[in-house]
């Protein structure tokens, strides 16, 4: 048995290409003293990646040229020497994209509360994103307007189903009709608009009678601008994503700072990894939400690990609807 | 005896010219009760003046077409219908551009404590604004480094100097060498660069070795955007003023956004008002600084009523030095 891994071949300018990645095999990796060997079964494709496959200066440093691709995945201990874990154990971890990887760092999760895949999803990163940004920095009261880009995604469907549980009005944005349907009738948001469609200032103003008190931003951009002039006084910005920006080659210019000052904003960027003292904390609260069956969510799953590229290209237009995901096995 | 008064005759569009106000002189207001009929002896010239200028959104409402122009004002209660005032009292008061006013919102001040005019300055509105968006928003550390720009002015010059009391390394931004030389050599900043000399990114680079974790951002614009890409992690930015936009047409274009993200950048917009109910305890504070000869500050005065929207003007393309007052009496 042979090991399979996608490896960043070149850096994209602009929009990411299949040519950016190379795929190799090589043999099955031995676990060391304290190491697990793991089959990954389910790779999580995310925004973040586009980050780094550049080597622009972010969170932490890009992939290396000839390295193995980051991502989460959740797999199935195939021989352990760490006490802690045994065969067939299920696990989390950092192996990126491929079949097979060791390490020490490996989180067990529990299948018997919620399927594997939704580890990466509604239980994993993307859920305690929202957890974390839309409490700690969104601080939503009761009776208030949340509004949150992306909304079908991953991340921003978390946000609205939290904003509704903890009792506010809760608007989502999304690129096109069926996503938008999928976010009201299915996720239970009051409303959803269709940036592709129409004027957002004006949709926007329809939808949050009483303006916004929280935004989400999951995309950056001429949305983030525009929400600029719709956000009432006090109220707060979590900017936790930039998609809209990841494959430009010039940033979008932002204009409608002013209304910062005028309404007294309150704007924090954010990456789940600063809450890491508190994961089991947003671990409690989305099990204990999901349990009740009050966190749906969707994934679009693609097979295969040769078509990882492909997916996450996807991803980036926008393609995806719900949890962006590779079977692996 | 009559009163004289500058009114608003025009909104501005782009800069501010003379023809904006138009003098008038009224008899002498008497106090109803509960009133005093105050003569003012200085007033306040303030960039936020702009804004009551225009019709657009602002923190509150513009000043009407024919109304006297909206400031803060120290002066003597010449008689009173109020039982908390008598004759000769000194009283800081919102009654605007004008010799006389009646008002039942006057607010005793002490000239044992601080010449009057410092009321409408380092130990007045301007001096709190420091002292609120330093402590609250930008909750220096000991050893951190606090850039502010307009370092020569009413709000500029109390933030550094609180910042260094406060333990931290202070850079201000300001026009010109001769600002700059006061800022550093007077105000005992540890450094000051002139934006209108040559690469702002690389001065500060050279100012601010271990970055910048506080920006008191009093200018916004192109030195804003160029701040965002010198920001340490967890950094903090209280947007204060956006002078730099008050006169334009069109508003300046925010490109380094992406900062906010990587770097998770805490920003808010202020406004004093917001603290009002806690006023006492920054009065306190900086009263005690004063006392102790920490806090020094600098008054560029015009004299006469009607050379106050020459005083504006000025003001607003950063010709004054220091807090810029008109004396009235």
């Amino acid at each position: 048995m042979r090991n399979r891994r996608v490896l960043l071949a070149s850096r994209p300018s602009g929009w990411v290409s299949e040519a950016n990645f190379r795929i190799d095999e090589t043999p099955l990796p031995q676990p060391a003293q304290g190491e697990v060997l793991v089959k990954n079964l389910w790779l999580s494709l995310d925004p973040y990646m586009r980050g780094r496959m550049s080597d622009a200066k972010s969170y932490v440093k890009g992939v290396e040229l000839g390295e193995v691709m980051v991502g989460q995945t959740v797999g199935e201990v195939v021989s352990s020497r760490n006490e802690k874990f045994k065969e067939g154990d299920k696990v989390l971890t950092q192996l990126g994209w491929q079949l097979f990887g060791t390490t020490t760092e490996a989180t067990r999760v529990d299948e018997k509360r919620a399927p594997l895949s939704c580890y990466l999803g509604v239980m994993g990163m993307p859920g305690m994103t929202a957890y974390f940004g839309l409490k700690d920095i969104g601080q939503p009261k009761r009776g208030e307007t949340v509004v949150v880009s992306a909304a079908s995604g991953a991340v921003g469907s978390v946000v609205g189903q939290l904003a509704k549980i903890w009792g506010c009005r809760a608007v989502g944005i999304a690129g096109g009709g069926q996503k938008c349907a999928y976010v009201t009738r299915e996720l239970g948001f009051d409303a959803c608009l269709d940036y592709k469609a129409a004027n957002l200032k004006e949709a926007l103003r329809q939808a949050c009678p009483s303006g916004v008190d929280v935004y989400f931003d999951n995309v950056g951009g001429q949305i983030f601008d525009t929400l600029l002039t719709q956000m009432n006084l006090h109220a707060r910005v979590v900017v936790c994503g930039l998609i809209s920006d990841y494959n430009a080659t010039e940033p979008y210019a932002i204009r409608n700072w002013r209304a910062v000052l005028v309404n007294r904003i309150r704007l924090q960027g954010m990456i789940v990894f600063d809450w890491k003292e508190r994961y089991g904390e947003a671990t409690k609260a989305l099990g204990g939400y999901f349990g009740e069956g009050k966190l749906k969510y969707r994934e679009s799953v693609i097979e295969g690990l040769d078509n990882a590229p492909r997916g996450l290209i996807a991803l980036l237009k926008g393609e995806n609807f719900g949890k962006q995901l590779v079977k692996l096995a």
